[in-house]
């Protein structure tokens, strides 16, 4: 992982994986993956073998977020050293499966890449999720693509946070990324989302390939937002909620939120205030799969990481 | 239902009912709704019965479109005098019980009005769902709600087709009036849409109460979107879709669309143009439910309705 020349020499990436249908009613990674397990040509790389793939087909099947319980918080050591037993839940069922085939999650064995597709129904554009700040062939990814898409552009969440981390499918991948673009409501699928979504794929694995053809990639700086906060709805004894995002924050993902600034307006027409003391950058702002995790929005501060230059190592 | 000075004469309009979650996951009727059967004083009129229902509360629970099948097509004469028993689906069972609540269907005994609270994922805006082109007293009702809301704007939607008419939860009471507000992601509550639709509601409350005060209606015309056609997305022959809607139309409900405009776009790049002699106006466009109903939108075309004078009769 490193060399005289701060050049970070790295593991060949041959092995990528495209999941969409992670949630069953986030369309557009769902139909990508459908037309590419039909004709695989768009995604066909040199060296690279490239599994596109449906994580949930009984999700997809009935338009549902999930099952029994969230497959994308679901990969967790627990369950995914649960002995095979009848009556598990089908996620957790589904977890042991997609471990073995393109893990096992922490082994040298494991896929090299995963990529898994998302929609949110939050306005939160193109956003490419990290697991870590220190996977730098990720950080090289991320730049190369948010390059590639210029004048588009592209939005990098990092999330390490000790509490708010989620057992994700991906996580069973060497090299992790979640891809989210919104917004689109659940089982509808955008031609612009679409769009959005294959080309930053596209790029991503010309990545790849330009990694594994041994081009070198030079130092670089990548700007994310880190998570850091989860914010709940105003809330009655009953657990129901009592306010909405208010009409100044909805839909104003990525921008930021200054003490002061109105945050939730109540049913009965009283606007609460953001009260935090430091400026903020709300995302994932109104996402529908959010109510029931208590979560009208995450905070999240910008933060600049720097990636050293990185190459395929020699054998 | 008529006089010498042509002003028609109608019954007073002593029971009124708002129903939320006649689909479960469509939030802002269901929010209302909720909120109302706490604390009634916003929605009470003088002299009027209101009463505030929840059509399908497993269905809320559940936060999805419906538990068997589509409530809002359940009004049929078969399920409405099918004998009880075990085992009828959900919304079936349901459709009898608010039919013994508010109607019976057709009968003199059913509430005087039903307002039907859905959201859609189109960009539909504000729009009022009649179900007849001669009801009076709702196309007064329409008409005055729509002078109400200027500058704001309403559209109504006119759906007598022989065909794709079909047998609405509303459908029970003497005058049904569907209230659907968009865009909205199933799931999510957008106070923006909230607040649209608090204030239809408000001042068709305030018209119903005015028309049993004695106020007499002038002669009136309305501008209505008639029900035509249901467009289908192209499909392969497996059933599974082909195409999107366009970028061009996506988001375009209410606006005219003309022979050779852009209709749907193929995974493939190939835009699909349409065909159809006459000017239409589409609407429902993308809307998520209808995946399922092979619609990808619906067309009408514009037509303007003349409506009597009318006044509440003398006893
Ligand atoms: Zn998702
Ligand atoms: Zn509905």
């Amino acid at each position: 992982m490193s060399s005289r020349t701060n050049i970070s020499c790295l593991q060949e990436a041959k092995r990528v994986a495209i999941f969409g249908g992670t949630h069953g009613n986030e369309m557009s990674g769902i139909t990508l993956v459908n037309m590419w397990i039909q004709n695989s040509a768009e995604i066909e790389r040199n060296g690279l073998v490239i599994k596109p793939f449906i994580s949930s087909p009984r999700a997809v099947e009935k338009c549902t977020r999930y099952i029994d319980t969230d497959l994308n918080r679901a990969f967790t050591p627990e369950n995914l050293s649960s002995p095979d037993a009848e009556g598990l839940p089908y996620e957790v069922q589904r977890a042991k499966e997609i471990n073995r085939m393109f893990g096992p999650k922490g082994s040298s064995d494991a896929y090299d890449v995963i990529f898994d597709l998302h929609n949110t129904t939050s306005n939160m554009g193109s956003t490419l999720i990290l697991e870590s700040s220190t996977d730098l062939f990720n950080l090289q990814m991320v730049h190369y693509i948010k390059k590639a898409i210029a004048p588009h552009t592209c939005s990098v969440l990092l999330n390490e946070h000790p509490q708010l981390k989620y057992s994700t499918t991906r996580s069973v991948a060497k090299h992790p990324i979640g891809l989210e673009v919104g917004p689109q409501p659940q089982g509808v699928l955008r031609s612009n989302v679409f769009e959005s979504m294959r080309t930053i794929l596209k790029h991503a694995l010309d990545f790849i390939e330009l990694f594994n053809s041994g081009v070198e990639f030079p130092p670089c700086t990548v700007d994310v937002f880190r998570v850091q906060e989860r914010m709940d709805y105003p809330r009655d004894t009953n657990g129901n909620i009592t306010a909405m995002v208010h009409p100044h924050l909805q839909d104003c993902d990525w921008e930021p939120l200054n003490r002061g600034d109105p945050m939730f307006l109540t049913f009965d027409g009283r606007t609460i205030l953001y009260e935090g003391a430091n400026t903020v950058y709300p995302t994932f702002i109104n996402e529908a799969a959010y109510y029931e995790k208590q979560q009208a929005f995450m905070t999240t501060c910008r933060e600049i990481l720097a990636a050293n230059a990185i190459r395929k190592a020699c054998k």
